[in-house]
């Protein structure tokens, strides 16, 4: 008998009860509510045969010994941001439980191990570093620099994770497990509008997209809105909505995403034309090339803006991350039981971030699935899926991972 | 013998001695060195029969008494922004004294009195109501409104103020002054870079621009940048950018001011489409024909382009006055003056606020002056305008006010 999509509705609802307000979700990393959510969690594996232990980066893993020690991992994150939804995360580590269970309960002679895996601070709501635990699995997070770190309250990660048993000198040692994950998929919601306006219900994914981010500094001349006539300005506000129109276009050229989030302006009075602005530019495909011709697009709008409307600019990279693929076989069998679960075989990238991405970059073969968010809402107490929906998408997630364990057992 | 210019350069200069620092003018009003400035100022006048009294609103009059008690007013203020330039407001009320002093050594027999005002706080730079005291004078001032304003370090206005003597009950007793006064000149740095870039030296002035200012406000959806594909989005800040294009566009067709100044988005982050952005709008005009055709073309932009980005937008009034028109003999005088002086009959309006404005709107025929501003600053330290600039308009402006006295006479 396959995974019950109806187990896992109820667990969420009995989550949220216990970690949500009328606010939404409050299972912010490393506080008394997300120790909550997962001493909850643990208890959903009564009965069955399963190691739970936490590494040193915090991440909490249930593991159902198979015939080898090799495994497959089942991960997602139980963490949110503070008033998010229900879903984000939850629901890739309950369905990844229920999963588990199921194949205990079927007999299933397990050729590896399973994992299911409650990353650790997926969310980096409070002191900024998104991707904790699994960047510390992967090796990419940077201990060093992240030390310092603090939340509002002025308290340092370092403090925060060390009253949680984490300790910022051993950290990396959590990277130990890897050798012996052979494959890993994730179950997650969209998070945006695709799915929801096409009428479609399931996705597997094919990588995640990559992001080149920006900060495009203006400088010009502050001068007085009734004293200087506008063909002799250096407005910097100016140049930057012209810039942000062309912007779009490039994104829409491309097919790609292009995002202005930031906007500063100086001295931001009603009567002074600003003599300084910058503004954020987020742009992100699933092709290196292509980001490649939108970085190159970006330079020469800013510097052609700029020169016409008499400013200086200074464009500086906040971010880059190339696009991450998913495992090719992986992704087929993900399509597969999108199909034939859905009718539709569709098959599309992830624009957000996910602990999937670090498993990727680590050398993992690695997969995900998507199931639709109503009007593409996230990191809301309004985040919904229709329960149709979330249990179309554990049944096909319980279908891949039965067709994951021989594929993994082979490698 | 007329004024003489060097002396006004000369006290000009004594003055920035006094107070400013390397940062700029500091006589803010209702300070110890706007204080000062008046202390000083009030020694400039020895061995001259003035009378020097200051009103209940704070303004400091200095009168030398002629055949009448109507009298002419000089006036402009000494206080100063922080950090402010050494000629805002400075020139005019130095200048008036020295062509006070002139008309008395030159033993002129003054058909009417002639005062020389320093209104007090016209900058407004410390509780944000600027034009204070020729605004008490004028009847223009909201006693009840103001009352509560309070500085950065939460000092009310109303406490601030009577540390000077001014108590907020009797501040429009000032206006009694009102019926003595039969005409009002000002001689004031232009503060933007028209006439410099015109070659000009002088400037009669024959209004004031009138205002309409206001925020719109839109909203539209939050929304993750790499997760809702940019023909799906909501997108305010874009719809922001396009609407500024066109208000561009608005002021140059209409020959006008048209100012975006301050800019806010929500949520103000690299990864998300912001779902709300506020923006104010500085509109100026000196016919109020115009700035009406121009309020409502900026409904159309925000209606029309909200539409198409599928946001709502809300139109809010910040703050609307309407044009001042000079006085047309004075503006006559001016301008002969002017043209004498530099050989070109420059009228203009001005865009920024002047204490002459609240002369022209108590009804009081009024006339102003500009020199050029270097490089169009003002409110910085590195304002200026070239000597013999300043000694031409002192010249020009003494011009003006022999020639007003009978015609003040008169009335």
């Amino acid at each position: 008998m396959p995974a019950s999509p109806q187990r896992v509705v109820a667990d969420l609802k009995k989550l949220r009860e216990l970690t949500a307000t009328a606010e939404g979700s409050q299972r912010l990393a490393w506080t008394p509510k997300w120790v909550e959510a997962r001493e909850w969690f643990k208890t959903t594996f009564e009965g069955v045969p399963v190691e739970i232990e936490t590494d040193p980066a915090g991440n909490l893993w249930v593991t159902l010994p198979g015939r080898s020690t090799d495994r497959v991992v089942l991960g997602s994150h139980l963490d949110s941001v503070p008033n998010g939804g229900w879903l984000d995360g939850a629901l890739g580590v309950i369905a990844g439980a229920e999963v588990l269970r199921a194949l205990h309960r079927d007999g299933v002679d397990l050729p590896v191990s399973v994992s299911v895996v409650d990353w650790a601070d997926e969310e980096g709501a409070r002191f900024g570093r998104s991707l904790f635990g699994s960047g510390a699995v992967s090796g990419t997070l940077e201990v060093d620099q992240i030390r310092g770190f603090r939340d509002r309250n002025g308290v340092t990660l370092e403090e925060a994770v060390r009253a949680h048993g984490v300790h910022l000198e051993t950290i990396l040692e959590a990277g130990r497990i890897l050798p012996s994950i052979k494959a890993s998929a994730e179950l997650h919601i969209e998070q945006g509008p695709v799915l929801e306006a096409a009428g479609l219900r399931l996705a597997a994914l094919h990588g995640i997209l990559g992001v080149e981010r920006s900060m495009v500094k203006l400088r010009g001349q502050a001068a007085h809105a009734g004293a200087t006539p506008i063909p002799m300005r250096r407005d910097t506000t100016l140049a930057a909505a012209r810039m942000a129109v062309e912007i779009r276009d490039l994104g829409l050229k491309h097919d790609a995403f292009s995002t202005i989030g930031v906007w500063r302006v100086h001295p931001a009075v009603p009567t002074a034309v600003n003599g300084r602005t910058e503004f954020s530019v987020d742009m992100r495909h699933l092709d290196r090339g292509v980001l490649e011709s939108m970085v190159a697009g970006l330079r020469e709008i800013v510097a052609r803006v700029a020169a016409e409307e008499r400013c200086e600019a200074e464009l500086e990279t906040l971010w880059s991350i190339a696009p991450i693929a998913f495992d090719p076989d992986l992704v087929r069998f993900a399509a597969d039981a999108v199909e034939a679960r859905s009718g539709v075989r569709q098959i599309m990238p992830s624009g957000p971030m996910h602990d999937s991405a670090e498993m990727a970059r680590a050398g993992v073969p690695t997969v995900m699935m998507f199931v639709p968010s109503i009007r593409g809402l996230s990191h809301t107490h309004i985040e919904d899926t229709a329960e149709a929906d979330l249990e179309l998408g554990v049944a096909a997630f319980d279908d891949l991972v039965r067709r994951m364990l021989p594929w993994a057992a082979e490698r």
